[in-house]
């Protein structure tokens, strides 16, 4: 059928436009029995008006698309709906991408901006490491979302929202260190990562140096490249093959809680316990984190204010009301079931 | 900075557009001394081909959307990756639209396909239950994908892809009652849910009567509406109010994994064990649902099965070359460790 537009509207109920447009927008320069009668005509010929005053209110030229690289990942989800509730509230469109774990995600935001004529772009996940001249090819504003740039770049030129990735990682092995734990195992980024696995690598050597304790570098296992990026059964791979080695360790700390997760099966399935015999920690603070048994010790990121930060840096930027600012949002140590203090 | 186009390629090259459309998309009429010169210049000049061989092409004229409900539902995810997938295949660009709980999925899709000229739809996730001639206010083929409409309407008019929920439940509850358990209680959908909620209802309520059950309605226990729905939180805040009842029961079947994991927090909280203290039992066959302890049994969905036939049958529709079929796949009981047999 074709579709009926707000001149029809107007016309069916014999009044001009702008009051119709004042009824769909709650507007006060109207009567109500005016009012209830151009709802009632909008009602019955199905009109849905371009200009609602409803939430859902979308522009095709004015469109936010995220590129999220490990949509599997469930801290993202918390912040994929806060990211859309905030973007719906600004009255513009929203665009989820998923980018696959090999796929350039540079690439991606320069084809997508071209087609949907974005306004912005919120990198989400993987890893960012891109030349310079390439990244210039972007020439819409975009923020990093729990994801960083490495040293060599500029932080003039550009925008992100994460945790201190060193920091925070320091603070879990920290703690392991004073719980007694002399050999931790690090379930940690591919080598190729050299944004937040870098950091978080790093922030476990520097514990282990201020506890006085070795760096065996036999510990630290990297993801598997050929499953997906921090997935439960990566996690699971990668334990499976350290309790299969002749390398001795107390504890396990994962660089995101799907890997921990992973990796307590791995250690059930060796008919051994959690924490009695090998402590797991894990990163990030998502729901299952909680709910699994035995509950598990993480770093909580917080994913609200992550979020929400990172879309007013975008906004802020679209509106030049800002400069490239990196915000850095404190995570919390949650101490639960799955470690504990050993002799 | 200006765009740069294939002409622009051309004219610097001081070749015809054919020739770098050539060089492009892999031709063989072109030689490869002329085809390196070419590809050397785009990339020089960061020119993004609009009709690039890569799977990302995308056209913002050839949309398909899909409009997920209960996006944190761990099952969805696996859904997804392969819509986004076979979609690009197609050179279709996919956009994935989230509608909240209580949000009319029918309204956001009337509103997308106006503002995107979307050219179909898949709708996936809670329950769908609107009158015909909203419906029909939709001009684009759509397909629901996991979900079903109330036995009044048409089936000539609609298509859908799914399991035999009905049936899936009832061969859970069947196994429950094989091994003894005769107080088993649901952790089902809202009662308004006349979709996939009621066919599992119904499948528990005739496996009860099969095996000489009475029913107690005491023991079906619906979701709460004032948490989202199929959640973790949900499933533990129900299972914690049927242990503080003095309802008696030796197993729970929630009608998703995601329920089951929230169901196992309330049990181990108050004390209890899994499986000797209850089984549990979930459906959907999530990850989660394996890497639990303990692990899980449930009802395995052919997840990638169901994506692929759901974006099939949606381009049949769309070339005309279907009628509305319902494609039902058959789903299998997976028994793990949270369920036993009792005497």
């Amino acid at each position: 059928m074709a579709s009926i537009t707000i001149i029809d509207i107007a016309k069916m109920c014999g009044v001009g436009v702008t009051t119709v447009s004042r009824a769909i927008n709650n507007h006060p320069d109207i009567s109500e029995e005016t009012k209830a009668m151009i709802m009632q005509v909008i009602k019955e010929n199905h009109y849905v008006p371009n200009n609602s005053a409803r939430n859902l209110k979308r522009s095709a030229s004015k469109t936010i698309a995220v590129l999220i690289k490990g949509i599997t990942n469930a801290f993202f989800n918390r912040l994929i709906q806060v990211f859309e509730k905030e973007i719906q509230q600004k009255k513009y469109s929203f665009i989820l991408q998923r980018v696959d774990d090999k796929e350039d995600e540079l690439e991606v935001a320069i084809e997508l901006e071209k087609e949907k004529r974005l306004r912005g772009i919120v990198f989400l996940g993987g890893y960012f490491s891109h030349a310079k001249e390439k990244l210039e090819q972007l020439s819409v504003p975009y923020v990093l979302c729990t994801i960083g740039m490495t040293e060599e770049f500029d932080p003039n030129e550009y925008s992100s929202v994460s945790v201190d990735d060193f920091k925070e990682s320091y603070k879990m092995v920290d703690y392991l260190c004073s719980q007694g734990h002399k050999k931790i195992a690090l379930i940690s980024a591919t080598m190729d990562d050299v944004s937040i696995g870098k950091l978080r690598l790093e922030g476990y050597k520097k514990a282990l140096a201020d506890h006085g304790l070795a760096y065996n570098e036999r510990l630290v296992r990297c993801m598997k490249e050929d499953l997906e990026s921090y997935s439960m059964k990566n996690g699971y791979v990668v334990t499976k093959e350290l309790l299969e080695s002749e390398d001795e360790f107390t504890a396990i700390f994962a660089i995101s809680d799907s890997l921990a997760i992973g990796a307590c099966k791995a250690i059930f399935e060796a008919g051994k316990r959690i924490p009695e015999d090998y402590s797991v920690a894990g990163f990030d603070g998502v729901d299952i984190s909680y709910y699994y048994n035995p509950s598990i010790t993480t770093i909580r990121q917080p994913a609200e204010d992550i979020a929400e930060e990172t879309i007013k840096i975008l906004f802020d930027l679209i509106h030049k009301k800002t400069t490239h600012i990196h915000k850095v949002f404190p995570a919390e140590l949650v101490v639960r079931e799955s470690t504990m203090r050993i002799e």
